[in-house]
């Protein structure tokens, strides 16, 4: 199931309750799209902000519409004690994986999270994809450490930030008559190359962060992680075909067409609040579909987005 | 409540459940000691690792075991409906006032954080003491911020870090023939300074960082809220008083031959692991006494503390 496009949806809100009917709207959408992945709660769909209950019902649902297509869920928590209750519960759901970051409100050492991986290893019975993402977990992986989780059991995949690959797509982007080797030779693939041999070579390694997503696949990623995959399922499964077609050109340039959307993720703290405003823009949900503390962007984002949407045919 | 020593005690676990008899155990330390306040369930405490229920409970034992000192519980959480339902349970328990960080786990914008106070300030019936922790909730405070906060009801105090008071520090230390006019005007003073300008004169100001509360102290805060004072809680209350009582020099000595406790403080990511380690060497509780995936400090550092507990005679 790592490979391609892995949609990560909002878990839509109305007045602070889950609403499930707009969930399977936008879960539907990804099975008419035959994305290659659904990650049914991944941080876009909030699972630490949902009861284990919830958790379990969102995974369910996304089970139940997903059309046959692989479902995962995330499953990290404060508490070892949880992530495995919340192992269980997503299980029971039908869930064909787990996506465990090591979520922290007291900032964790490397042995903490060795362990905690360690002890979740051996309890699963679906694969684990290790998610790195230092922005909210206030935690980033040393390659001894990929080491030591790449030979535990159970281990299906890893989510790494995109951030070297920003790199790559300017390596590529202002460097276009080099050739392929030289060109090859920039930081993301560095990065990717030295994780290929850090990890066992059955573990996929997939990019996240939506505007590295391109660049990640055309250096070789196995998948892409994605938040705008999420609403905008057939938009990201074309830049990835073109990737894996060798259309590196046609790829970056299909991600360089979106720039308005990654820089309004930029000004709007991620994807989140962005994407849950295109789902109401496509009436999936109401506005406000996020629960509070968050709050919508504001009106001339919404604006620019709806434009955005249109111009681009974003779908 | 808001004046001279708040101790945060650890939340002590036995084989992932919280023990409350261990607890009783640092309660009544705390309260024979006669502390201004007791924060029961702070950062220290685990607040954000604890169900609804266990943060109840844990409350309402602290409530019934301070002796009449007022007692303060951590309320903070993803979700603005969740720190609703937390205020309710911890004030049915009977504390005094509620500690509230603009807890994330996707980063918060300050409108987000300005409506998640603005909606806890007119729900609550007791103090709110506001908390500023940026390495924990990547959450730093504008002055604006804090400025509309102190006009929202029942802001009762601030907690902010100590950072700023590293510098009053230094510059007490490294230039002991200045005048005070001068030596006042550090980076410490001048933060206090301008916070009394911002924010209303009935809210109280509270130093956190316990390498920094005695000169937070020394240059006029209100309150220091100490995770070393839920253990030790003399030590620290002898700190404060010679702060208090205009001994600045002896009040940063007192600190300053609390050096080993801050380097390892420094070495093992904040105070949590150590005084849930000194918890363990005094008797209170069983090792580990946190829950998975924290685990204890490695046997040097055991060895070393207990060598400073009793060199220092910390009680």
């Amino acid at each position: 199931m790592f490979t391609g496009l892995s949609a990560f949806p909002i878990t839509p809100f109305k007045q602070e309750a889950i609403d499930y009917k707009a969930l399977q709207g936008l879960v539907e959408n990804l099975a008419s799209a035959n994305v290659d992945s659904i990650c049914a709660i991944g941080s876009t769909g909030l699972y630490p902000y949902l009861t284990r209950e919830e958790k379990y019902d969102v995974a369910k649902l996304a089970v139940d519409h997903a059309n046959g297509i692989p479902v995962m869920a995330g499953v990290g928590a404060l508490r070892t004690y949880d992530v495995l209750k919340n192992v269980e519960a997503v299980q029971q759901a039908g869930v064909n994986a787990v996506l465990l970051a090591p979520v922290s409100y007291q900032v964790l050492n490397e042995e903490e999270v060795y362990g905690l991986y360690e002890a979740v290893s051996h309890e699963v019975s679906v694969p684990i994809c290790v998610y790195e993402n230092p922005r909210v977990t206030n935690f980033t992986f040393s390659d001894d450490l990929y080491r030591r989780i790449g030979k535990l059991p159970n281990i299906g995949a890893i989510k790494i930030p995109g951030t070297p690959f920003a790199k790559s797509a300017m390596d590529n982007s202002s460097s276009k008559d080099i050739p392929p080797s030289e060109a090859s030779s920039s930081e993301g693939a560095r990065r990717l190359a030295s994780l290929r041999e850090i990890m066992p070579a059955q573990i996929a390694i997939g990019v996240s962060g939506d505007s590295f997503g391109a660049a990640g696949m055309v250096e070789g990623c196995d998948l892409w992680l994605s938040v705008i995959g999420g609403i905008f399922p057939r938009t990201v499964m074309r830049i990835i075909d073109a990737a894996q077609s060798g259309n590196a050109v046609d790829a970056q340039a299909q991600s360089q067409a979106l720039s308005g959307i990654w820089s309004m993720f930029a000004r709007n703290g991620g994807g989140l609040r962005v994407v849950a405003a295109a789902a109401e823009i496509l009436g999936y949900c109401d506005t406000p579909s996020l629960p509070a503390p968050f709050l919508p962007i504001d009106k001339k984002e919404y604006s620019e987005l709806e434009h955005i949407i249109t111009k681009l045919s974003l779908s």
